[in-house]
């Protein structure tokens, strides 16, 4: 039984260890009442209950309750149990695993004899199965319970949700494989949860049902044309010839740039990333680097957020990256994150790990609430009380999050990350460790090693990582490959507090060593304050700045500035005092002289407006709108 | 027969002279092809064939052909038919002429005996007459037919088209004061027009009308809400429940800020100034004020564009500006043109010729290729192709202009405001002559005061404007009130080259002389190249400048600058040359040293670009996109 990482890594104390214990503690519970419609004041959810009524229906023929919800409403429980399960994993709580149990007990019983499983269509549309794969997400609601049943599996041992899912799996490949019924999701995610069944089973005919989804795709780009003029139903409306929307446009090893909507986009991604890490497919390994690269250097907030447009949730074009209007979900960042680990599997390169790192500590934690209580799904990068959220072009960025969502994929997919984030901080590769996300915990070794790696740090406050080894027997004979990110200009390595000289590739220091016990490596990273600058085809960007410090990009918010962050200024040559701070959890903070224009009566004017200096206070950007209704920017313009 | 200072003021050569010549010689002989459908690869029109079918089911009892193209195609030929007229009134063309009678001839005849008349519900919709007051246009239709034959009855004399609309107008009475069935149009332009009917016939009855329309509306906001439910039928989809889409949220004399459709929300406003002039309303007077003001001090472009965003043609919120998704429709500044020179008949501020001056000279006038066949529609500040016009949120920003729209509201309206813009250059008030826009052209004056004056200029590119008297008899005993721009720091204003000292009231200097013939009066404006400033709460604008001389606002375009405008930068103490050049149909080139920010490879870096001189040229805004596909930016960004 793999465990990809999970069971080998337990976070301790630190940044993301307390986000794990947030999770656990607040969101997961807070999660639970959602999904059971118990949260006053915000969107119903009625997902559990959809699977109360598919299995009444089932068993007693009849129901005089109704479907409600998303018609994907399925995917949250999935996620939900997926979160859990994380949890469970490290904090064993016997009162909600017999709720998890009985919530799979509930999803085993809205199944159908033939393994099929979706409430939508079972309660709702019984007669209509298969028949609308572009808008129906049968296959990602399926997707989502394989990775919710995947993860029980690997944290509780039990396989009764694997079981049920597996029997899906099964009806799956039975009609597209088996019995040769072409078709392809609307909405990729099947290919991703089956490479998951497939690394934790090992049974092939799931990683075989992945590579057809991941090949079929857009062969015949007409596919959900015909489909829809086949069986003329539709769930929003029939938005087929679309193609990029839906990434069928082509063929994927023929796509260069990522297109359409962005969870699609990469959530496909990664599903061909793991595809391709098992078979070794040069045009597909060359197709998912393409797009990484036209992600990541021309369709990528600086804040990881990607999906320029609320018009189809989507990417646009290349260095289209309005701040204000941005889309940036909070899911489209978790894909992100999914679609950078696989490339790490593909090849040790920094890039990949570099750009995880920003997706997570930026937007990702943006996403939710200090508290864990409430979350956005879009994650603009400026924000004006009266306008966003307000004026029709601005309704999706709204300047506080909200309790819940009637489209509630995020917040369950931020909790099922950060509950599993350990991992995306390490690979094994024989006797090479890779460190790719600074993590405080413990490494237990699962290979030939032998032992154990303690980490401790403060990081991403805290410019120091330290590695401690604790070897199973006399001595560790491994290289350590830790990341060295793009950010730090001057990172150096000691052990035992002398200096390491070691080679660097393609951004990891490979440092090969017998590490005795207790043996310490440091590595200490250049953690200034940066001043970031956009490209200048960035026409959103033009003139402006923002700011950095390790991984964290920084913002202005209002209630630090009087209310107004629009007037503020930047002097070319600010020095920046970096404070430590208690507030918002404990941040730090940076502060620096800079500049407010005062504001004229007018809407234009010939009078050069008078400018006052202005202190400026920054804190980092996954920390805004914790402070009520606020202004906020990230990129800030420069002056003199 | 009120003229309404059409028949008393003659363009002459001049910068507006040339535009009338161009409207009279290209556009209109352009215009009615594009009406007869005779345009190759432009949009197919109708117009006139749906008068011809509507004349034969009215003669015949039936027809075998269609209605085809918007709900208010009529209205299309209603424009063309008032810019034909002013165009005949000063260029006698008999050919024309018969082709105009030849259109009204077939619009009597698709008239009903009733008087009613409406091709798409004569057509296509015989039984629903009245019954979707928010879409269907009909009233809105009958005001642009109306304005259209007033036109031509001033113009030509003849009242054959008068009184096909005044037994519409009449009919139109009939229901809403006769009959007393409550209602108000979805999109307001019948109140401004009825006005126009009222001033020319002096008939009391279409004033009632006007105001009626106008007081009715927004008292009951559920109107159209209660009339979508008596009659379930839509043209595109019922929108009744945005109010504010159709200014009907609450009774007028209570609205205080720009919403909705800003088409619809400019002709409203200037039918409420209209019926405000003739009764003095103070409450009406009041809201006026507070619209204009709301307008063109939170929610104008700096060339005089409103509406900020495509998604319902619509203001949206104060300083909501967005450069490159600005819908800025070119019939919205026409119509801001409309209210401010009803503005002018309640009160003389230059505030109101000065922004009727900006929208004319920049937004009005971009929104026409310089030769005359190409119209936009939407009228951006910034345009990039690859993004304006391709990515889902810019599809309406088109980077350059189309031959004619399906929807084909703008130009014709470009052609009847440019070849009657006489109308808006001059007030007469007894003894007072008030000198609003800078045309050259010869003012016949009507009153007491005998005799004319020409004005001879190059303005706008000229800082001169020369009045010469022609008294018809010994002198002409008169205050001649010249409007002060807002622009001109210091204006000179002499009398046969002596100073002439004036008083200066809400911006016109009042000028009250006994002129003799051939009396001079010059006045000299300061007309230089000046940065303007965007106030602070524009977000789109931070760090960023505008640059003006005279009227015009000027832009960067990418061809005279190695295609790219998104990396210059302007320096704080720039010295502008101005270079008049034959380019362009003639146009005052600036130019100045700038700076140009080299791009990095990377999307964002750490790294302070490279920065390198860079010559910048910036040509009047309403001239861009006449020399191919092409960047273009207003607002460039300002550093050291």
């Amino acid at each position: 039984m793999s465990m990809d990482g999970m069971k080998s890594f337990k976070l301790e104390a630190g940044f993301m260890g307390r986000y794990e214990m947030l999770i656990n503690e607040v969101v997961i519970p807070y999660q639970e009442k959602a999904l059971h419609d118990e949260i006053e004041d915000a969107e119903k959810s009625h997902a559990i209950e959809n699977f109360r009524i598919a299995a009444q229906l089932l068993e007693t023929g009849k129901t005089d309750k109704n479907f409600y919800g998303m018609v994907f409403q399925d995917s949250d429980v999935g996620k939900w149990l997926e979160a859990a399960a994380y949890s469970l994993y490290k904090n064993p709580n016997e009162e909600l695993e017999k709720r998890c149990d009985a919530v799979i007990d509930l999803i085993g019983r809205a199944q159908h004899k033939d393994g099929y499983l979706n409430t939508y269509f079972t309660v709702k549309e019984p007669d209509k199965r298969w028949t609308n794969l572009e808008e129906a997400h049968e296959l990602y609601c399926a997707g989502h319970l394989i990775e919710g049943a995947v993860a029980y599996a690997q944290c509780t041992g039990k396989d009764k949700f694997l079981k049920i899912m597996c029997r899906m799996a099964d009806h799956i490949y039975d009609r597209f494989i088996g019995k040769g019924e072409e078709g392809y999701p609307g909405h990729p995610e099947i290919e991703l949860a089956l490479m998951k069944l497939f690394h934790h089973t090992q049974e092939n005919q799931y990683k075989e049902l992945a590579e057809y989804f991941v090949n079929v795709r857009g062969v015949d780009s007409d596919f959900f044309i015909k489909e829809s003029e086949k069986f003329p139903w539709t769930v929003w409306g029939n938005n087929s010839k679309d193609k990029e929307y839906t990434q069928n446009h082509m063929p994927v090893r023929l796509q260069t740039e990522a297109v359409g909507h962005a969870v699609r986009a990469v959530y496909l991604y990664t599903g061909m990333a793991d595809v391709a890490v098992e078979t070794g497919d040069e045009t597909l390994i060359q197709a998912c680097k393409t797009l990484w690269e036209n992600i990541t250097q021309k369709r990528m907030y600086v804040t990881g957020g990607i999906g320029s447009a609320y018009e189809g949730e989507a990417f646009t074009k290349d260095y289209h990256l309005p701040n204000d209007t941005a889309y940036a979900e909070t899911c489209a960042s978790i894909g992100l994150i999914f679609f950078a680990r696989k490339m790490i599997d593909l090849e040790k390169n920094s890039i990949y790990a570099d750009e995880m790192e920003r997706a997570l500590y930026n937007c990702v934690l943006a996403g939710m609430q200090l508290d864990g209580t409430k979350f956005f799904y879009v994650n603009p990068l400026e924000v004006i009380p009266g306008i966003s959220g307000q004026a029709k072009t601005h309704m999706h960025a709204l300047p506080e999050r909200p309790k819940w969502f009637a489209c509630a994929c995020c917040p369950p997919n931020v909790a099922r990350l950060l509950s599993s984030i350990g991992r995306y901080a390490w690979s094994e590769e024989g006797r090479l460790v890779y460190s790719h996300l600074y993590l405080a915990g413990t490494l237990e070794l699962k290979g030939e090693i032998g032992g154990s790696i303690k980490v401790t740090t403060e990081y991403p406050y805290d410019h120091q990582v330290k590695y401690t080894f604790l070897p199973a027997e006399q001595e560790m004979d491994m290289t350590l490959c830790i990341r060295i990110p793009a950010w730090s200009d001057h990172t150096q390595i000691s052990l035992n507090q002398k200096n390491v000289e070691c080679e660097i590739k393609e951004g990891y220091a490979y440092i090969r060593h017998c590490f005795q016990a207790e043996d310490e490596l440091i590595v200490t990273f250049q953690m200034e304050v940066k001043r970031i600058y956009p490209s200048a085809k960035i026409a959103s960007d033009s003139g402006k700045v923002a700011f950095s410090r390790g991984p964290l990009i920084y913002c202005a918010e209002g209630i630090d500035h009087d209310g107004d962050v629009l007037g503020l200024r930047i002097g070319k040559n600010t020095k920046w005092q970096e404070i430590a701070s208690d507030e918002l959890r404990g941040i730090v903070k940076i502060k620096g002289d800079g500049y407010r224009v005062l504001d004229t009566e007018r809407l234009y004017s010939d009078t050069k407006p008078q400018i006052s200096p202005q202190e400026v206070t920054l804190i980092p950007y996954y920390a805004w709108g914790n402070r009520g209704l606020n202004q906020m920017r990230v990129w800030l313009p420069e002056i003199e």
